[in-house]
């Protein structure tokens, strides 16, 4: 690809050579030679300037001295670049001979297996499924088409996959609930006869837990993003393209409409309904149902408008304190008077 | 088990034929032909008769169109339920021959170990373990009887298992503790010596992580059940029947009594004591040691009653600064004559 | 090693036997024979006297009945006992027969690869570098020399570590990050052309995750120390010497000084910049960018001062409330009269 090509596929105006060869793209801290650089800010300009990038892309207002491209919308420029340079998948690698699959399994066509993964039996994978290495997938699990499964993932025995989910390395899809009986002898496990399905086109990050129902499933509905670290308890439900982000939690049982965000390190507890398209704040706790639409913030969580009065409140009770004693001077009380 | 076997277990009240076949129990809005299902409200009432489902069990005051079970307590008669339906463990599957076991190693009697597990030198594993796949045993680590790991589980060197301990996937434990002396030349590793010990009915969830001590052990005692994604930092000591919710924390040098139970994200500052039958809520913050059976909420943590007060305070906050700046007004005031 | 060759490696006043044999560093409630106990205070004396330890750490102030060693600082006492009985690394094992290493790879001097290692294809191992059983180390992944991956660790492709870097099991290196274009269809991955790069002396405890960059590298810097189950996102760029603490997490884009420290279970929002030094407590949000060597604590978080302000206000909010009750019966005012 050379800075002509580029330019006519971001719609950009040319500045510089249009034979130039751009291999890449890189970050303005971290260029190598022959990247292009989009640069959203005069310090990202200065880095990319200094360093070897080939050609910027900057936005209409900006100029460099390096060859670049004047587009209207440097972000989205980015956002194309990375979907331009972005490799093809690797061709279909076949079952690795140090692969394990059960002879009872059914495995699609063009897949890819890597060493010791292990494929229990009455497994079924769809067809194109890349299954990473070190990954053990559990008796009768069922996968669709053209689903990954990075290094190291467990899938329980009965998870059920769509077509097209992604699992990070780490991911554990099935482990029973934590759900226990208390007795005079202790805490008794109660069986979790359910499973875990993951609908369509579900991406789910690393190290992240999603347990098995008691009965029925526990189900991730089609387009559900959900990162690193994050838990989902047993019999959860979530609707389609829900995003929970890093570090955030569902307790057991909760429903989730369509739509909903969990910002960071944010939690939901037991037995909620969320509505559609609600979005929770990081850190937030919910501690009610929330209604379609909802916006919240806090812990326990409220409605974000009140959550901010709240802490404006906070912010001037100082002064409010020293306000209430201006009051008792100018009527010749103390604090101590009757207040105690 | 048909329908008539089933009302004499649940000493339940037969609506329906006696001979109808049910092959397992199932969730109201996913039962499958067969199945019998537990509906504890209308709503689920109505999935359920929707749906496939060969029977109900239903309270006393409910009636179904579907042949059904009434009883006394359907959410008992559930956990009953799950516990009839739940298959028997398999037979022991003896070593796979892609295991790896140290020569030096002693495995108990009736083993089943999964593919590419490793089994370590001078490992000692009791009677009727079952290893998973890709389970990593260090070197001279000790594994009472009947103790379950999933797969992909990670035993540091010499950790050590009790009886009946169950470990689920993901889970690391006997990891070095996040413990440095900071140099002028930066944090240098404190080395720790000690181990993890999970004695007896402890069980593990995905991806949680405990710590091995520096010395001696991190302990954690009898019957407590830890979930997913929780850390145990180096030199905890739990008491028995302790309940550690997803992605709750203890910070190093923890000591817990028994029967403490943190909620989920809640965490305890290092070096506290916390008495037994202590309740941590969700997201709580300890920051002070807890007397037994002390209920906190709140980051950082008080008392459960005071903490409730003092969010009722701040919701009434605005009203308290309006009945300020009404004092204000009858007395001629102004906020900003002397109060700043 | 015996008692008198102790007392001279730590400078500690000898009472007891000369000769007497010390094998190894223990804890006040479970040492074993031959051990020697460091007591910091008065119950840790008890108990380490009513154990088997051969031999006591007191302050200069305490006596024993054991044979003891006086020293004037027992917490560094104890560190030296830790360093002085620390195992040395066992020599280097070599590759594993069943460890699987691509032709391409090139391996350095000494080398010890576990079983079920996978090392990709034009992965470059620095010397002495050990590989835990069962880790999966990505295509042209780079490590310099003396790594130490556990057991467990997944490396995705292009993921390059420095010198001395140890991580430990289930952590996760190079994932994806969550970013997504969200569109009419769903929400649609953004591809990560990026890496991650730990630079030397760089530790990660188990379960953690850091995302690869959209492009360029997420970057730890030489030195960090990161704790279990923390979440490092996409672009990250930590300096050098800082702390993460279990659970802590940086949303994408987050740039570190030198030397911060994030205590357990906080977190900080995307695009901030945190100076040198900060400090940020335990379960805080930080929502905006810090100063160098600001001490910041709550959710949203806040400077320590005004956060701890703050907290003395909320406890004195009931008072508070009834003073003004005061002062509207002395000016025979009720709360309703004109405040809403």
């Amino acid at each position: 690809m050379n800075l002509a090509e580029l330019a006519r596929r971001l719609d950009a105006e040319l500045v510089g050579p249009a034979e130039l060869p751009v291999t890449g793209v890189g970050a303005p801290e971290e260029a190598r030679p022959g990247q292009v650089v989009a640069a959203f800010d005069d310090a990202a300009l200065v880095s990319a300037e200094a360093g070897p990038a080939a050609a910027l892309v900057v936005g209409a207002e900006m100029s460099a001295a390096k060859p670049h491209l004047r587009v209207a919308d440097p972000r989205a420029a980015f956002e194309q670049l990375l979907d331009l340079f972005a490799p093809p998948p690797p061709p279909p690698a076949g079952i690795h001979p140090r692969a394990l699959v059960d002879p009872s399994a059914v495995i699609g066509a063009e897949p890819t297996l890597g060493p010791h993964a292990v494929i229990g039996p009455r497994v079924v994978l769809g067809d194109r499924c890349r299954i990473g290495a070190n990954c053990v997938v559990g008796e009768a699990a069922r996968l669709g088409n053209d689903v990954t499964l990075h290094a190291n993932v467990t899938l329980y025995a009965g998870v059920e996959l769509g077509d097209r989910v992604i699992v990070h390395s780490g991911a554990v899809l099935g482990a029973d609930g934590f759900g226990y009986r208390s007795t005079a002898v202790g805490h008794v496990r109660v069986p979790h006869l359910g499973t875990v399905v993951l609908e369509d086109d579900v991406e789910v990050g690393a190290n992240a837990t999603i347990d098995r129902a008691k009965v029925g499933a526990t189900r991730v509905g089609q387009g559900c993003k959900i990162d690193n670290l994050v838990l989902i308890a047993h019999n959860c439900r979530l609707g389609r393209h829900c995003l929970m982000v890093g570090q955030s939690a569902l307790a057991g049982s909760v429903e989730l409409g369509e739509g909903v965000v969990m910002a960071g390190q944010s939690g939901i507890a037991d037995h909620l309904r969320v509505g559609d398209g609600a979005v929770v704040a990081g850190q937030a706790g919910v501690m009610k149902p929330l209604s379609p639409g909802a916006r919240v913030a806090g812990s326990p969580a409220l409605d974000q408008v009140e959550y901010f009065k709240q802490l404006a409140g906070l912010r001037r009770l100082r002064q409010l304190a020293r306000r209430v004693e201006a009051l008792e001077r100018a009527l010749g009380r103390t604090a101590d008077d009757d207040a105690t």
